[in-house]
């Protein structure tokens, strides 16, 4: 079945707490809009949204919401995977036999506290081995970037250099948390300690948001030639390398077959900087560089703006924003803008080949999708 | 694509507070040792589970926890539809290309208090227009009730006769909560009024426990002819007229429609009875009687055990219980035993054809599936 993409839309990711459904509905409008279809025209639709107590609005059955937003009744089902969501849905999505079917990932974060979010998403890792210890997000990835540190001698600077290139892409995208907001690698080598060898600028920042694409089999100018989705064990100690996240190993291999292409065949991609040793690894896992040569690669400028393959061009889950669901979807949204020539300051010259990385959990549930500029 | 039902499983469904792990496992070896084959034959997962508050198990991502359970790695989504959504996570595994699939449902809920899961029950009706109003789950369905009423003469006698037969069906079955108690007419007419014109017997009951099935290619006895999913706006008020819940109708005229068979034909069904209404509107919607005819319909003895087309011989939500994700799969549970002649005192004879119609929120995402014995 070919599948191609035919519209996307987004809201701004922000910190201006706007109900929920304002929110889907502004992007879902856009991504129909842009599909030159209206909601009569949708056949299915796959939503991706985390329950109730993180998004504060009492409202499950996200998918019925939809339902009324768009006034039409249809196959619906709702596929959540916390960060993960949007490319889970997206993942499930290519895999029914619809026409046109709408994913949107919505979450509305920040009606919360901070310390509330963090629990809330710690709520995503090993109840009893990693909650009970205390093992908030940060911190289970702050050992996996120990891990890395420890075996492969990667360094703080490193981790450094994707904090100041997700942030300086960022600046330059007006739908991203910090737009407009020029960042130095001083700050970020000054900012605050969050979970060793963290600091702030290693984290990601929550935001809230929406994200559509509409999906179809009728031919567009943006294919899907390649999705891949694996999981792997709940908590990273329960694998044999913490330093390797298998499942992006497996749905990269999977996509990367299914498009017929190498990793260094990519012109851009979208990988999941939930923190900075996050997106390092991945460098690695898709092959993109060997194992353990994730600093090297990034200090080789290859995944800057003006390098061979631009990285989190939308400025990533740093600098963008990560809105939980939408997060996965957001991705596909930029790279269908880049196949599509649509950046502005940030357009990737000549992007024929997109990439997409999306993750729940440290590392439990990965997809990886492979998009074509015709 | 033919699809087939290798292995069914579940736990006694009932007042034990048991960890969620616990629960999961017996369900999904029960129904590996019934498909005569072991985790490592198993090529991707559909789990459906209701996330972490109402489990009170702080435990997103169940789907990456039975990863850890089976020791395995492997393509694992998870789809909920709250209490719709062991159905929905069947109808998405039918509808994904890999051999074995295992479906499972699991909640842990009472871990909580009764008006802490009335609470977060509600969180699946309209936040605005019904959490607000202080509209709880059997309100909502009491006043489809009442429009029947009204507009049929539909009685609160022949909404007893439901609970009646559902609680007489699972005093006949081990897995059921109700297992061994006998509920007169004289006790159901007596018990208190929950929301007019429902009384507590009107209402089923939340109880922990999960079920789990092996959808495969492999050609066995049990093949699954029929499948149909279709959602309805969030909120009864939205709809012309709250007495047809037309998720039902479509899903059903879907699924009779791919199994080339009609209400009529069918021997044995588990229709989604979170309340009596609900039962007797799904007699209607899914063709057994005409529209308004569901009263004289009870009254006629067609769906008693004894009689041409048994429903909820499990006890249905009533009185085998409700544990909101497992619903859908025990459904299948039950009905793949009948086919199969496995179910003893309250056997079908001759049972050859089954319908499975699982709810989601008031009508909202319902899935119909029919299974054929070969």
């Amino acid at each position: 079945m070919e599948r191609y993409v035919k519209g996307v839309g987004m809201t701004k990711f922000g910190i201006e707490d706007r109900p929920i459904h304002d929110m889907a509905h502004e992007a879902m409008t856009l991504a129909l809009k842009d599909a030159g279809i209206t909601a009569a025209d949708i056949d299915a639709v796959v939503v991706s949204n985390v329950d109730t107590k993180i998004n504060d609005e009492r409202q499950r059955m996200y998918g019925l919401a939809v339902s009324s937003l768009l006034n039409r009744q249809m196959p619906i089902i709702v596929v959540p995977a916390v960060c993960g969501g949007g490319g889970a849905a997206f993942w499930t999505a290519l895999r029914l036999k619809y026409n046109n079917i709408l994913v949107l990932g919505v979450d509305r974060v920040l009606a919360n506290t901070t310390p509330m979010i963090t629990k809330e998403i710690m709520n995503a890792g090993d109840n009893f081995w990693e909650q009970e210890e205390g093992l908030a997000f940060p911190a289970i990835n702050a050992l996996v970037a120990q891990q890395h540190m420890l075996k492969y001698g990667t360094t703080v600077e490193d981790l450094n250099l994707i904090a100041y290139k997700n942030h300086y892409h960022g600046s330059l995208n007006p739908k991203a948390r910090f737009f407009g907001k020029k960042v130095s690698l001083e700050e970020i080598k000054k900012s605050p300690i969050v979970a060793s060898p963290f600091n702030l600028y290693d984290c990601s920042i929550s935001v809230n948001g929406a994200a559509a694409c509409v999906i179809s089999n009728d031919k567009t100018d943006v294919k899907v030639e390649g999705s891949g989705l694996a999981t792997d064990y709940l908590a990273p100690f329960e694998r044999e390398d913490m330093t390797i996240w298998n499942a992006t190993v497996v749905a990269g291999k999977e996509a990367f077959k299914q498009a017929k292409v190498l990793p260094s065949d990519i012109n851009v991609a979208e990988l999941h900087d939930a923190f900075t040793i996050v997106e390092l690894i991945a460098y690695e896992d898709l092959g993109f560089c060997k194992k353990g040569e994730g600093g090297k690669f990034i200090r080789s400028g290859y995944v800057n703006l003006d390098g061979k393959m631009p990285v989190n061009t939308s400025g990533g889950l740093k600098a963008r924003g990560h809105p939980i669901s939408p997060t996965g979807v957001s991705q596909i949204v930029e790279i269908v803008d880049q196949l599509k020539g649509r950046c502005g300051k940030r357009q990737v010259k000549d992007a024929k080949l997109g990439l997409t990385h999306n993750i729940g959990g440290a590392g439990g549930t990965i997809t990886v999708h492979i998009f074509r500029k015709l």
